[in-house]
């Protein structure tokens, strides 16, 4: 039975919890016996990507037999222009997920220190904990991540690593540049400052921190899952000292990229003119969804990413009462995991008809909530 | 400097070497100047996938914008139907090579033994260096893996985890199914036989052993990469009792798959008719290159795969230099990392026009090669 434990895993495999990060929507719709209306619960950009890679996707649909090429070379290349650094300061991957889990194995060894904020990215402790890692949790200020108490924290136990998202998922809050280039001045020695901007393409001008291409306390991940509309093709990308680059060649899965994807990437590189659209498009949602939030009573955050993160104005339970309430009408939507912040639904920006659909489920689920109570 | 490593790197990490398992064709056309005009190295299927799977990427191509189901439900369902076994027998993943290293990671702490042979498949050795596994490997018996030095070796080490492709990459050749069932009967208690069937589909009918859903000693591997014609695409798949595969889920990567990745293949399962085709046409071009081997007085050994292995009947240098001459006519073509295989090349089976240009190198290849003694 798939219950039981194949008494051969490792012990440290033996210790991992069998259960999964995040359930997808298509289980959800499997439960439910049919598909969501609107998909508006991962971040996903239903804007799409660039008519120009969805186009190259389907040109070289006939080359799919062929490996892609394992160092991304042409991707790359393009991703040094766009940055304006050399080509070995950045690594491609399926994904952040996929960099993040190379990087704790680089850096993890078991029972070494990781610090991040309660409520934070899950997936990346899931890759601590994966490896032996001893994650350690500061509170968030509000719904802002605390870059002082997440540095002190790092200096209180001997971290090697600490994570932080600007913009942050879930609270859709940010930092300016000004604020994390101060956190990165104080990365103690040894330690090593994973810059989550996954969002940053939807943040305001400004918000990511200049970084010198060689500066080892830091790395950053982006990826082409969020503006650019790419989240099917997992392609996501580190930047960070070259020794530090170099080493996810000892680790990572060499042949592991899908070949259109790596196509798809480079085209919607390529056309900023689509990005800019997007990033219209989702700062008239935002505005958008801040209003359906206030015309229901509710409290929209302020949102540096494609979400806006709306303060239900009561407990946990309340909030997961709502949430189920709008699944129920057919619209995927995710909150917060941990308290305080899963007062919180999630709402990720998406085209009208899509919102509008939302719109219309918000007051009966407040009402089918609250007659719950 | 990127030759440098960084001293933040865990002790095994450090120990790693900085070497990739493969180099692409890519970097080689990047190299000379100019693409190949044939890539016959890496056994991808130049035949291509069914042409309902390109069909299905074109059309799923605008939905590129959401994540893929993390659970590959519908793929493992139609697997399952396939395999005539539960779904929960099946653990999908990014191509064998990811489904190799999550197992790995799960059974082997560093200084665990492993067993395989002298030249088998590097990416397997990759991952278990990676994992700190301690690496025992046998001589091939000729052109054929060993069975039973593999599991003799298994049981004087104390194995975790034994090694085997039937058929056979890099040599080509295959046991029959009640020698891999003799062999799966005498893997030691506490250890797991992985039975590589890449290439199974190209095998001879009955090649792959009958082995019950539950037996908890050997896990299988199979691909949409080789007979499918879908290696850009990364699907590969585990068959295996339900604890061993339901661990998967405590260190994979749950949401790595592309999503035009899994349409495609679940595609490609639902079309045995290509499937029969493409088996007819390398079956064919199997006979073809045995035919140029033969007649440019090589010695083409047999195959239970979409390749040849071509004796060049002297040593490696020789080998390697008519490697070297034929790459430099366009072609794109692999040979055995170790001695005695790598007296051999090995030429992927690959539609007309590419094996005539391979079939115009040779003689030239092998002048070229002879002459530099």
């Amino acid at each position: 039975m798939a219950d039981t434990t194949d008494p051969r895993l490792t012990s440290l495999a033996q210790s991992l919890p069998a259960t999964v990060p995040f359930v997808g929507p298509e289980a959800q719709e499997r439960a439910r016996g049919k598909p969501f209306v609107a998909r508006l619960g991962a971040n996903e950009s239903g804007f799409g990507p660039s008519p120009k890679a969805i186009a190259a996707i389907q040109n070289a649909a006939g080359i799919v037999w062929q490996y892609a090429d394992p160092e991304a070379y042409d991707l790359r290349q393009a991703l040094a222009v766009h940055h304006g650094i050399d080509a070995e300061h950045i690594m491609v991957g399926e994904g952040i997920d996929t960099l993040l889990g190379n990087l704790v194995r680089l850096l993890i060894a078991p029972g070494d220190a990781v610090v991040t904020s309660a409520g934070a990215y899950p997936t990346f402790n899931y890759h601590v904990t994966g490896f032996g890692g001893v994650l350690h949790s500061v509170p968030y200020a509000g719904n802002y991540e605390d870059p002082e108490r997440l540095i002190a924290k790092a200096n209180a136990v001997g971290a090697k690593l600490i994570y932080i998202a600007n913009p942050d998922n879930p609270m859709g809050s940010h930092h300016d540049a000004v604020t994390l280039q101060r956190m990165i001045s104080a990365v103690p020695d040894g330690c090593l400052l994973i810059l989550d901007e996954a969002y940053i393409d939807l943040a305001p001008e400004g918000t990511s921190p200049y970084v010198a291409p060689q500066d080892d306390r830091v790395i950053r991940m982006r990826t082409f899952s969020k503006a650019y509309g790419l989240a099917g093709a997992r392609v996501g990308y580190a930047l960070g000292a070259k020794p530090l680059i170099a080493a996810f060649d000892r680790v990572r899965n060499h042949f592991c990229m899908a070949k259109l994807s790596q196509i798809a990437a480079l085209e919607a590189l390529q056309d900023q003119d689509w990005l800019a659209h997007v990033q219209n498009e989702v700062a008239a949602c935002r505005d958008r969804l801040a209003a359906i939030a206030l015309d229901n009573g509710l409290t929209p955050l302020p949102s540096a990413t494609n979400f806006v993160t709306i303060d239900c104005g009561a407990d946990g339970s309340f909030a997961r009462r709502v949430l189920q309430a709008i699944g129920e009408a057919g619209i995927f939507v995710r909150m917060p995991f941990v308290t305080p912040h899963d007062r919180c639904i999630r709402v990720s920006c998406a085209p009208e008809a899509d919102i509008n659909a939302f719109a219309t489920s918000l007051p009966y689920a407040l009402k089918a909530a609250r007659a719950a109570t």
